[in-house]
């Protein structure tokens, strides 16, 4: 017998509850009942990213909702400043100059982050940046950013803080009004505890602002047509995928039912024992500001860090993800968000000690294992 | 005891097996095992839309492979040639409009189809219009378009055929390579028998040759992104609604095995019975040229439509469509495609009986389902 295990950051496990919504029956989706679960849905994401604007639910991708950022804000030629600390930042600048715009990056080298002073001090260099887009976590490397901070620095420019949450919200602490957050973006695969297929996206008073004074390029991403099916509804301008919003709400009812400060709380507390567990080990922690959604190991160098993760998946099942890109083979991801509790950490831990060894590392069995129980239990 | 039947033109009911394969724990969408069954899928959809070319699948509504196709295809301030009946051609007109082409539309009223001398006349007036956009079936009116005509006018000139296939793939005969389309667009939540969130684009040679002269001016439909990805893969550029797919597949298998004559077949003969149906109830069919995916019936004067779809939800849970925007209590919509077997129509036909007899309408109870069986035992 061998289970398998999802490790990946996202898709990550989804709940059996709501898993088996998703094979119930097909509705109408202009229905009332249909109304009304996207109310619910609404306002759930509202309490996940800590604000009163309304969360648009886009079908797509969470580079859908990407663009729909980009192509809302920012006009052909206008200029904007990216803070980037991996792959994900990237996707920014891909879908940014796609569209024209004038991209000043603010790059971190690999695991490292953007730190505040440097997007200061890029924001004092180009004050006729119209907006800064940066990640929350950015899985390809592990590092959380330091929005709040962030926030503080554009809260009283013109510029609006654009933030990709895909992978942290819901995992980490981030609270969209709090803390000067203009858009904020997510998907339903991550700590969302969902299949992948719907993206969300909410936008501040400053940001409508900025989009109401800036053309419209696009037609399906058009975030006009979302607010006014919305607030007429509550309704989607294009047929949704129903049965992931249904299902939605089932994993949103528990966060609440958790509380998001202690659904924060819990991640922080799994990454911190991943953490030790890592360093028990003997091996280095890839990122040098790590997001609680995820850890990231760096491979020793007498491994080939690709062939370790097959062995781990076809001997115990668990599957981890490789480095992207230049990367791949040099990283190990573990994400430990969403529908995780410790004991599977624990297992993940416990397998890959066993793989190590059998692949010529020395490593203590047990020893990982035990760090991240003592972690854990340390409070 | 009251049971839930829907026959929306979109949703439509899934079948038992497809909701189950939606239950199953999600896995990682670039493994092994996702690409097989995303090469499975293509491959299927290839069979389904009769062509050779490659089919991308997109998470998105319709809507957005419909504007895929726009953006892809039309530069700004290009000329097109609209053929519309309705609502899903107005949509073409919407995202045409957006991205700046130059729409010259050739309407058909209410009920009508847009002839190919129409189209024929339009094509010489503007011989430097570089598309037709037209659909396959609209729903909005019930009208299936003569696409195999309008592909004879195109096949020796220089403009594109474009065709929202949405609502009558999998239920009409359509044959992308056989009759000269050159991009096509579908969605799973109506004959392919499964929610909604994908949608799916093929583009021929010619297409592709259009597509290869016209400026990028988008990220997440740029279709150069899908082919590369596909042809790398199989895999999709984006994160997919892996989920989606994968029960995708088992629809598609079911149409494989059926054929996809005999599945054309068989939604012409429940058409045709249905059709039957409602003229020996006294009632007058809306399309002057109907689709076999579904039957609109024009409401007779004396009645509410909107009241009677109600009454026939909440009194014996079949749940029909309205009309949109004008055509809002004028006309019901009876959708027959995708997971709908005879005797799902004919207890539609009986439960319309029943609530008309109940609304002061002379109808004689059993007329209609009788004229059903006739026509649909007459070959």
């Amino acid at each position: 017998m061998k289970k398998s295990r999802l490790f990946t950051p996202g898709p990550t496990p989804v709940p059996e509850e709501v898993l088996l919504e998703l094979a119930r029956p097909v509705g109408y989706h202009r229905s009332a009942e249909a109304k009304a679960i996207l109310g619910e849905v609404v306002a759930g994401l509202q309490y996940v990213l800590q604000t009163q604007q309304p969360v648009y639910v886009l079908t797509s991708s969470g580079t859908g909702a990407m663009e729909a950022a980009v192509t809302n804000l920012v006009a052909a030629g206008e200029k904007v400043i990216l803070g980037t600390a991996g792959r994900w930042g990237e996707r920014w600048r891909g879908i940014l100059r796609a569209y024209g715009a004038e991209v000043v990056a603010v790059e971190a080298a690999p695991g490292e982050a953007v730190t505040p002073e440097r997007l200061a001090e890029a924001l004092e260099q180009h004050s006729d940046a119209v907006a800064v887009f940066t990640t929350l976590c950015e899985t390809s490397t592990g590092v959380g950013h330091d929005i709040a901070a962030f926030g503080q620095l554009l809260r009283h420019r013109r510029a609006v803080l654009v933030v990709d949450g895909i992978s942290g919200i819901g995992a980490m602490e981030c609270r969209m009004d709090a803390w000067g957050i203009d858009v904020l973006v997510t998907g339903s695969q991550k700590a969302l505890m969902m299949p992948p297929g719907l993206a969300y996206i909410a936008v501040s008073p400053k940001g409508w602002q900025k989009i109401e004074t800036t053309p419209v390029r696009n037609f399906y991403f058009d975030l006009r047509r979302y607010r006014k099916a919305l607030a007429d509804g509550p309704d989607t301008p294009f047929t949704p995928a129903n049965t992931l919003i249904r299902a939605q709400r089932l994993a949103l009812e528990r966060l609440r039912r958790e509380g998001i400060e202690q659904v924060w709380c819990r991640h922080e507390r799994l990454a911190r024992a991943c953490r030790a567990a890592v360093q028990a080990l003997g091996l280095e922690l890839f990122a040098r500001r790590p997001a609680s959604a995820l850890t990231v190991i760096r491979v020793p160098a007498s491994l080939d860090g690709s062939a370790v993760l097959k062995k781990l998946e076809k001997d115990f099942g668990f599957k981890l993800a490789d480095g992207q890109d230049t990367l791949k083979g040099k990283i190990w991801r573990l994400s430990h968000m969403g529908y995780v509790d410790p004991f599977d950490v624990l297992g993940a831990i416990a397998a890959l000690e066993l793989v190590l060894a059998q692949s010529g590392l020395s490593v203590a069995l047990g020893a990982g294992v035990a760090a991240f129980q003592r972690a854990y239990a340390a409070e």
